[in-house]
């Protein structure tokens, strides 16, 4: 549907009262599943191994009860994975689960690192072999390699030498760690149960097992838990701030809780904002669905326009369905969303939008709106025009396809066929979130990005993940 | 989610310069998923067979690409089906598909007979087997004994003597046939595509295979699609209209158009009525997602009150979710719904639902919000108290667990733990429909059927569908 | 592998004293499982209802553990069946149950009526219907219509209107009836277990769930099993005994006794009177396996030539082997077989195959022997050249197919690349079942149907099973 | 049934001629498919990358026709597995493919290291990070570790410092390469096809694929198969030829030729002198089906006792067959094995099988026969009892379950309940065999292994492949 694509969502849990542990990250997959719908696994450690299993699909496919009741134990992770290219392979699913001579590792990673190929070269030539094409194998290897007993001087010595973005989930032996990168670009939580801990990309993922929320993981903190409870520290307090925007815009689900700000209340106030910085004269606001509701319903307050609903979403249609006959024009839009004809007809819509990346879609849908009887379509867009590629786990088509980056406004209003097209300024959004540029990453508006990034042009990743 | 179920969506298709007829069959048969999702099932006339395939499960799960290549031809038919008890065998699964003398016939049912037991009975009688224990293998039946050549007049014969609500959907050798019962219980639609003709339940489906509204069937009506066109005619005339006031309340999409009305704005009107009929004073409006969305925002605009969201659902939990551990109270409503705690925290609601059946899911969620900050929930309804069973289609539960029906509202309120609750009046529901009470079945609001019923604790029927 | 095909196997059970019930069905169908791989079902009767399950595939891909518990009683029957042509479809798997007024059957049938097309016509024109292909379905619809509260009379006055060749299992409510038409073309058996009876098509299954043989249901027997104990009666004595000489040839398991002869010993026998038939020089004695085996053994003895082993099977190249490309000539024969060659070079073989249908197999085999060193090929079939088409249940290819219906023996020779050939005469093999002419059918041999058969050239089945 | 078990079989193919090169390994592997059925999988490279597909199960469940056809290339490699523990996991599936700086690695590996864990520990120490638990990943690390730009250097390196039994196959870039340890514990064969070259366990494979048989590979070779053709070397040669007495006796095909010698004429051979060494009078002469039918052939020869077929086998029961009820006893192996009676009914028989390892199976035979009518059952078996471990892949059930290390032949035959029992001498197998002492593994009849063998006791294997 023509939107950027989250790469990944973790989950941990340490709890030893809770019986069929792996129950709760199944749950808790489930909730993260926008995160990630090309894959799911889920590692365990029961006494002395780690077992796990993985699968291609979602987690209600990779998962039954025999599944989960094969995986017992007191500390687990899991995760969901989205894939951007043709390596969509089981062997690259996640938990990664090895075993060395400091015991058993299994890792879950939600970002994406920019070094981890020249680090691979480096490792590659002292003898080390890969068996995946994921960087995660990458940070494994380092554990191992730096490991000298102490557990939590392996995985510091191994995160210090890579770059880039992460949220880590990992068991090691019997202590739960988890790991955010020093600019804060990917989240991780800390929730509480009655009998442990959990870590999780969102905290919707806690509402789900009955954890309370605790705190967020901040940028470059390291958190250990095990037996003796739960340890943070901070391991590098040398980057800035800098989490991922899109999560505000997009991925994250509209009731988490990330950094502080709910997800729903920043979309909302990114409506309100859009309709001061480009106001309209309408009858009536609508949203694409079901991302764009949020924004729609700030919009429709702000601007006093009502709010009504224009587009019906097939909840149905599924992930694998039949590609239908080229002859049927635009049937793939069709088939995930009808026009509430009585609605819109005769009347000046006001089209709310979270994001628009190569334009295809919103030009069907207006389309539709107009063959209805829409009189008028204006389209605001909740994000400003994305301009750069995503160094840190995020999925960008090249610039070619990015309207944003090679259109003005105006010729991609005329391209979508809308009467008029407004997006969000990258202040209003920063105002939107509430944090300041200096807490946020924007670089895929205004290519500031919080680190040095590969020269573009270089393949500068082996595999997103 | 407590709510009633549709029984079945029918879906019918004319027309010789389509390739790939199945593929529209199965679109429509997407677009009605909503109708059904136990079982699914296409029948396919080519020359002189009719090949079929069905399956237990969604359309998706049941036909791929191989699948729909294999069902070639120029007239088709296809069902989604939902089922009530444990029969849900795929020998019941639809379309019936028979040979006999005079030919060929697969046959759709939508609604349900009242008078189907005790035909099957005199039939066997003369020594008629039954494979199914579905209805439609009666009206199959009587079709086969009443046919003499001419193809509308076995129809009829068969379909005059059976009592209930049907939509039906036939293929009989080259013709394609749809019957709508006398009294218009069950909707039935016909559209116009450039090489032919749609049959369907709900229009929804004709927007999906790119067909055009043409009319609705009446009640009491057949008609019959051939190589010599499109023939209407009316088969009995002496039924009032009734058709079913449930579908415009729940079972129907919103983008569906039923007997002039549109579905969504049928609801919107509910919700503005509800607002008059039980005001209350409240911060904000919110709505048990997806369908107390239209009334929720039609309750917001009578009343001034503004719609917000204060519900989140998982759109990912699939229908086999693995059940939760009984230790995790409330866990199965909490993994389909969040609530959105910054949105409702120290608010009053009015929180919209569209219907209560048995009350135990309105009590979970108003416990949730409660925990999230809510101070008030005031609960509004935007259908009458479900009273009486239903015999044309719908699976209502026993009088026992209708709290509707056993309970004061009072009592109900205090159930579910609401600080009041009000459900729009039959009036109200009769004046958002737009009809009158003349050409609805409300009966299962005030126990008035359109026809006699059997007695009260007869077991009336083998099986519905 | 160029044999004809037998059809079908039928099995049934009453036993009260045993649990799973089901599991004893899905035994005996294992053992008769080389009479059909096609599908497989079994119906089982509890109380009231008769449950069932059917699929498409082996007994051990259609059943599983959780399938058999769910399917529990003390009477049940099973099918395999093998199909010839394209109507293999779920629909047609076997058992056929259905409900009619007098109650529940559940019906197994093995053999091929030659008057179910006619019969099935005259019931279509008093309104019967027809859900699937298989000729079963006219005799459960005969039963339906003649019955009249009497069990056994129904039976009997549906299978007196019936011609051709039947072994059948019923379940009619609480009796098991097993059924053997008046020639006794078809094999039926009857055994006792400790707490009730076993019908089976070969009694290689009674030894698998530990019953002991009892006796054959001798031609024209019903046999009716239940509360009371069992009772045999003869119902037709009219037909000639008429047995399938190819049961003794080809299709049942060596380790079965039919009518009082064992499978293995007959064509041991029929070995020995072939290398009396036909001498020859050699200087080993070889059987395509499996089943040319034990007349390879006879013929060694009779002849003196030693036996030994020159082809090897390969065990795990199951059915839905991939195609080889046609550039790999012979692939597909060599897959399943494979020369010794250190056995057979420089050797003068003498090979004994059970029976030549349309020769390419033996072709093929013959070459593969010469490559590999054998000096001498002389061929020997342990049954005459099948030169007729059967109509009681077997598949026989069309006769332009047949190589022994229009080829001399030599040019049979000839064309499969031989040394010399030599059938077993029909006189042989008839001294080798040990039963007379008046007693077998042998018409695929000779054309002396037991009973008058269609016209040649006619359609006369609707379905074979 | 009661046998010990061979653990893999390997399958190479360099071809730059042939399309569709993945179909050959498939027929390969079908063909090797007796030499291990828990998982499969295929290797093959192409360009740059090597693909692969695995899976648990039979090389025809793992395998479709889309599955081979998306794996092209010129240089392929495949596996069958048996595994002997529960770690019958999906990761220790092999071909293993790893990535590292000099390009990618395929290997896939027949026979069992003694030293692995230790070379495992020591790699371990120096950081490597292992994700399965087989050996053959020890050497993937250990050719990584060692390459410097020679290939073959790499690999020679590499396995100069294992120990133990193997028959490798490895991918290495563009050179297809295939060692044998230096005893030639395990068998390699090299095989010619008009475009390339063959590697395999054994012939059997050759000959499906319409490959020649070229050569042994030799104990202590390796050959590397690449643009510049076929070059073999020796690389150890202090090792004394010691191959596996067990592959002639059980594991490989009987159309196989194993350094020369045909296995079914060994088997033939050793039945022979099996009747001299412990002649007996008897009637006939049968044997347990299939793997003792060459013996008993060779028995019946050399003793004058003619040779008949006593038990069938039911080449339906698969290996996934639903466990019958523990009531019902001797089961697991009626359902395997049935009793000619008719052929064994009053007679003494000889029977031949040619290993006993725990006895079970042999004593529920002898009783079966008995029950049948047998008046003697004089056992006659074609292996020397089994006394001690196998250490170099082959799966050997601890000491107290071989009864051959525990009891005298007169317990035995009393256990099993025969009426005579006889081993053949270790000096018959060896002259059955035709290669003398000095040339054989015979360790499990007499624990002179070939080499040092760990301490028993010790748990010297990770993971047996």
């Amino acid at each position: 549907m023509d939107k950027l694509h989250e790469e990944c969502g973790v989950f941990g849990i340490y709890d030893a009262q809770i019986s069929n542990l792996s129950n709760q990250v199944y749950f808790g997959l489930v909730a993260l599943q926008h995160r990630g719908q090309e894959s799911a696994g889920i590692a365990i450690h029961s006494g002395k191994a780690i077992n796990y299993h993985k699968g291609m699909g979602l987690v209600q496919e990779v998962f039954d009860k025999d599944k989960l009741l094969g995986l017992d134990g007191d500390i687990a992770i899991g995760h969901v994975r989205y894939s951007t290219t043709g390596e969509s392979h089981l062997s690259n699913a996640q938990p990664l689960v090895v075993r060395f001579r400091g015991g058993n590792i299994a890792l879950a990673h939600n970002g994406n690192l920019i070094n981890a190929l020249e680090i691979r070269n480096e490792m590659e030539k002292s003898g080390t072999i890969f068996q995946t094409s994921i960087d995660s194998e990458v940070i494994a290897n380092l554990i191992a390699t730096e490991y000298d007993g102490d557990i939590k001087e392996a995985v510091l010595k191994a995160v210090r030498q890579v770059k880039g973005a992460y949220g880590l989930v990992i068991i090691f032996n019997d202590t739960l760690i988890g790991v955010r990168d020093p600019n804060g670009l990917r989240p991780l939580v800390l929730g509480k149960t009655r009998g442990g801990y959990v870590l999780s990309s969102e905290t919707a993922a806690l509402d789900v097992v009955g954890a309370t929320f605790e705190r967020d993981i901040q940028k470059g903190e390291i958190v250990l838990i095990n037996q003796e409870g739960c340890h943070v520290e901070t391991f590098d307090d040398t980057g800035r701030k800098a989490i991922c925007a899109f999560e505000y815009v997009y991925f994250a689900r509209p009731d988490s809780i990330m950094d502080g700000r709910n997800i729903y209340q920043t979309r909302h106030k990114a409506g309100e904002i859009l309709a001061e910085e480009h106001p309209v004269e309408a009858d009536i606001v609508i949203a694409v669905p079901d991302s764009g509701i949020p924004a729609a319903i700030g919009f429709a307050k702000a601007s006093g326009i009502p709010y009504d609903v224009g587009l019906i979403k097939n909840k149905y249609m599924g992930r694998t369905f039949i590609q239908p006959d080229p002859s049927l024009r635009d049937l793939s839009v069709r088939l995930k969303l009808n026009v509430l004809r009585d609605n819109i007809r005769g009347k000046r819509l006001v089209l709310i939008d979270d994001s628009i990346v190569r334009g295809t879609t919103s030009k069907r849908i207006i389309s539709m709106l107009r063959e209805a009887g829409a009189t008028e379509v204006h389209v605001r867009v909740s994000s400003p025009p994305v301009t750069h590629s995503c160094y840190f786990g995020i999925d960008t088509p090249s610039k070619r396809q990015l309207v944003g980056s090679s259109m003005s406004v105006e010729e991609i209003s005329s391209l979508i066929g809308a009467d008029s097209l407004g997006y969000i300024s990258i202040d209003g959004l920063v105002e939107a979130i509430g944090k300041g540029y200096e807490r946020l990453c924007v670089a895929c508006f205004n290519g500031q990005y919080p680190m040095e990034v590969p020269m573009s042009g270089t393949k500068y990743v082996f595999e997103k993940m």
